[in-house]
């Protein structure tokens, strides 16, 4: 029950393509407290899942500015591209689709052969330059698919052939690498925490592995996902020759183009589900534990969202009895899957027949009035005894804006 | 704030087009049921406001099945309405529609000069030969202009001429009535409480009388107003000679082409507003004194929903502080009107994009869903506390059917 005072925590994701989940929690917040008056506490902590958003989201928990960086994109061309950093400086994030991601390359043909991931490794450098002690890494939608080695290239490493000439960055020069060195390694990159959010679960080679399964979607023929694998097995056997490890074995390492084939070998890169990792860098279960109700969201309330998604990562972290309340642009699971989830109640922000775009244009309008609409009824659980009563002229003069 | 073993009372009109308030009711108490567990008290009382479903409101809360007779329609065609009876036997209910409806003399061209109310006397004579104690009449929805002699001489009285001639029932003959012979009336028809709901302000005559302001959606042409309003003043003059009360000065008493003239006149009828003498009926004040939370709800829920609609009925009667919750099809009210309003949370069926038609579809089970969200979050209040803890899994079963 929500005792005197209450702590609401709002949690949500962004709302993909209308909404951040700034702007989310912003307008979450502005409704409860509409409803509920000024004698509650709210926290606001946006979240994200480690895929897009995360950046956002990371920034908006730290108040603070995205920082920019000149870098390349998957196939060298230049761009700038956003990364960030904790305003105590010890933790920085980035999204390696800001630089290597499709989008950025879907002006020209995929050249899943020679697109690597460089750009990222740049950002990197910005960081480890600015001194950060921990690294958080979303690699989610990324064009490349080279292991990483234009991620270390970027931080002083060398890829060399037998000849111990330096091999050209992309996929393409996997199958030609028998030699690392990293006698130029950016001197702070091994001083650093390196973690890796990922929320597939496949191996760097084979059949489930980053070129058979996601090498078709950044263009690779049947005939380069055969040289992408076999390239990766190469760079696996030297990377195992060079750290003792085993990379191959490694769930997860076949994310991203194999990204994590290098961090995890050369870095000792941790690999963590993003929802979980976001978790910890914005310290969301002390702030679960702090809170009477937690409000979270996304667009999309439906069956992935109780896999590795926002609203999974809340619900991880509520402890036991602590209510949670849903509010998404639609909400596409029965009533009986939602209680079974262990979410408390679960509302749409459509008010009635609606089409996707006039959902989109009003949507911070929407979000606002649904949470004050749940705070309505959780006034019911408190009114008249443990906090003080807002009436509803109050509740109106607080929505009028 | 939800004591014990709550009590929450489901008091919903229909959802026009799709659901009866019985079926809202119901669907409401099980999704509710369903996330607050068994050892709440749900009463279910559907809820009207004297307009179009008011008969099979009030038959639903006495559990109690239509009765049938056959009578005429506006023009004297033979046809079988509905009228009900509680299952004490004390007071019937009649919807004027059900025998003089516009819709049932759609077919033909309008006869406003001839349309009449003889078809809802028919009813409310088989009431006064049933032994009620009492009648309501919801009179709305109806294409006679007969000032309600038509009525009237279904319950043997006789409207005449200057010669003592029986003047033809209908607006035309009106203007020739001279006096009234009630020497035949129904021996029982002065010994009832005749209760008419009316929602309009109308006087019978004049500018804004019965026929200016109805008669053109009746089919009166401009000389039919007129000649239909000298009728109508012609009545009340032979009413004021027979009763000394002058009906012109009375309010509301231009509803329904003027029935209410003869029913108050003749026989000291009542005009009441249509929520407020359902409620009277159905004993909704007693519900809403006795209920923890009061749950309403419409198809639409709009401004017109809180001017002399079902929601302003319940929100009217609920003791102060006491919650009402309202769900709809559509909620078409900003956040601050509906706090305002003393409404403590509104939430439409909408699970998210969604056209009318689909709405419609799947709105028992929307309704239900929506209700057990309701639940959900209520429980919040008074989970862990106050009544025993429903699990997930529990709600779950309760919903699957």
């Amino acid at each position: 029950m929500l005792g005197n005072s209450p702590v609401v925590l709002v949690a949500p994701d962004s709302f993909k393509g209308s909404m951040s989940a700034a702007e989310v929690a912003a307008e979450m917040a502005q409704g409860v407290m509409a409803a509920l008056g000024p004698d509650i506490t709210i926290i606001q902590c946006p979240f994200a899942d480690g895929g897009e958003g995360t950046l956002d989201a990371l920034l908006a928990n730290w108040n603070a500015a995205a920082h920019r960086s000149l870098t390349t994109d998957a196939v060298g061309r230049q761009r700038v591209a956003r990364y960030g950093i904790s305003n105590d400086a010890t933790v920085g994030i980035i999204e390696a689709a800001e630089a290597n991601g499709l989008p950025h390359v879907s002006d020209i043909p995929l050249q899943p052969m020679r697109a690597d991931s460089h750009g990222v490794g740049v950002l990197a450098r910005r960081l480890l330059d600015r001194g950060v002690g921990e690294i958080v890494l979303c690699i989610g939608g990324s064009a490349s698919n080279d292991g990483g080695t234009g991620f270390l290239t970027a931080l002083g490493v060398r890829f060399l052939d037998s000849e111990n000439r330096v091999v050209e960055p992309g996929g393409a020069g996997l199958a030609h690498i028998a030699a690392v060195d990293d006698s130029d390694l950016h001197p702070r990159a091994r001083q650093v925490r390196w973690r890796v959010a990922t929320d597939v679960d496949n191996p760097l080679c084979g059949e489930y592995g980053a070129a058979a399964v996601f090498g078709p979607q950044k263009g690779a023929t049947a005939q380069d996902v055969i040289a992408l694998d076999h390239g990766l097995a190469q760079l696996a056997r030297v990377l195992e020759a060079r750290t003792g490890v085993d990379i191959t074995q490694r769930a997860g390492a076949g994310a991203a183009g194999g990204m994590p084939a290098c961090l995890v070998s050369l870095l000792g890169a941790e690999l963590t589900p993003g929802a979980q990792l976001v978790a910890e860098v914005v310290g969301l279960q002390e702030k679960c534990e702090r809170a009477d109700l937690i409000l979270t969201g996304e667009g999309s309330f439906d069956a992935q969202s109780l896999r590795g998604k926002v609203v999974h990562g809340v619900l991880r972290l509520a402890p036991p009895g602590r209510p949670v309340v849903v509010i998404a642009g639609m909400v596409r699971l029965p009533a009986a899957d939602i209680a079974a989830a262990g979410v408390a109640a679960a509302f749409s922000i459509a008010q009635g027949p609606s089409d996707l775009q006039g959902l989109i244009d009003h949507a911070p309008r929407l979000v606002r009035e649904a949470a004050a609409q749940v705070g309505g009824l959780l006034a019911v659980g408190t009114r008249r005894s443990d906090i003080p009563e807002t009436t509803g002229t109050q509740v109106a003069a607080a929505l009028a804006r």
